[in-house]
């Protein structure tokens, strides 16, 4: 499996763990130079924070790990395609690239609605790419929702 | 002083406290039937996370003391126009009410740019109430910034 296939699952094996913990599911995973320095599950139900997506807290643990605000040259893979809070949070870790499965037409932030990345504001953008994994990372929401109904 | 007044005073306190702390100078505080349930200021530097923004603290603060995801009902008070980020947060966490101080034209997400509230992807929009205390407000982050150079 190369590394491009290898993230993202490392993403989505997150986003699963969210679904059998009841949360949305949704996964993230920062990556710096080819390793994997941190990984995160949406937990806004077991924190009991709104703000406590996969992305964000990913964010919080690679700054951590680095001891930096910065995270330059570090790439975010992340299951779904973030919404505006977590889009302006890539913008503020100056995150290098990012790499999201599925689209979110009802919340997405980075390719539709406010697209935080698209305006003189944005000043930080990532290189972005979309859709490697995105029909097991939509399955997997799609699921979720269907068992909750 | 009626409660207009003073709920953006303490939001400006934290604001000058982060100054104090070497951080950007922004505060904010969450009200709650006319009572600050969460004050917080910028603290980026301090944790090591640009995602500590006053608003989200503010948030995830407010969150943890009413045990709740939801801050319906709520008021956020900040003295300066939230970043894409934290008006993110405040649509996450329902809030019902955002009073903030200054504009930001550089990197504001409200009013300008990305415009977060104004798009079929906000599944959530607060009242929006801008320009209190806003000279307050301003002169703290010019002074800021003017001090550092």
């Amino acid at each position: 499996m190369d590394g491009f296939t290898s993230f993202m699952d490392a993403a989505l094996a997150e986003a699963r763990a969210a679904a059998l913990a009841g949360e949305v599911p949704v996964g993230a995973v920062v990556v710096r130079e080819g390793v994997v320095i941190a990984r995160a599950r949406n937990r806004m139900r077991e924190l009991v924070d709104p703000t406590a997506h996969a992305e964000m807290l990913a964010i919080r643990e690679a700054c951590r790990v680095l001891g930096s605000e910065r995270l330059t040259g570090c790439d975010l893979w992340v299951s779904l395609e973030p919404c505006p809070a977590c889009a302006g949070a890539i913008a503020a870790a100056r995150l290098s690239r990012l790499y999201y499965a599925a689209s979110d037409p009802k919340s997405g932030g980075v390719a539709q609605g406010p697209r935080v990345f698209d305006h003189p504001q944005a000043h930080w953008a990532p290189e972005i790419y979309s859709g490697i994994g995105e029909a097991e990372a939509a399955a997997l929401l799609k699921d979720f929702f269907a068992a909750r109904r």
